[in-house]
């Protein structure tokens, strides 16, 4: 399992919380978002995703990863 | 139909609008959010609703109505 934290712009409220994290469950991650730090924890495992695939799912939701 | 603008507080983003217009829409009223005026345009059959249920649709979504 890695772990990385990714700083995120445009997340402002629980909506914004549970659109990423879902999407992170979605694909087989792991993500808790800290709002007010403006990032993304996310937990995956490299063999099944690719930190490419984390920042494109994070995107898709319309948030910009920095 | 009777119109009026409340002032809300809490509204961030488009996932705001959605709940909030999605909110307004179910009891039978039109809203529409301007996110930056931290305003809810809000149209309503007075024969059919009372502006304190409009209220506490919006709050209901969990933003306040000041």
């Amino acid at each position: 399992m890695k772990n990385v934290t990714l700083k995120v712009e445009g997340m402002s409220c629980g909506h914004c919380v549970n659109s990423i994290e879902g999407a992170l469950k979605t694909i087989g991650a792991s993500g808790k978002v800290d709002l007010s730090g403006g990032t993304v924890a996310v937990a995956y495992d490299e063999s099944q995703l690719t930190i490419t695939a984390i920042k494109e799912a994070i995107e898709e939701q319309g948030y910009d990863v920095v």
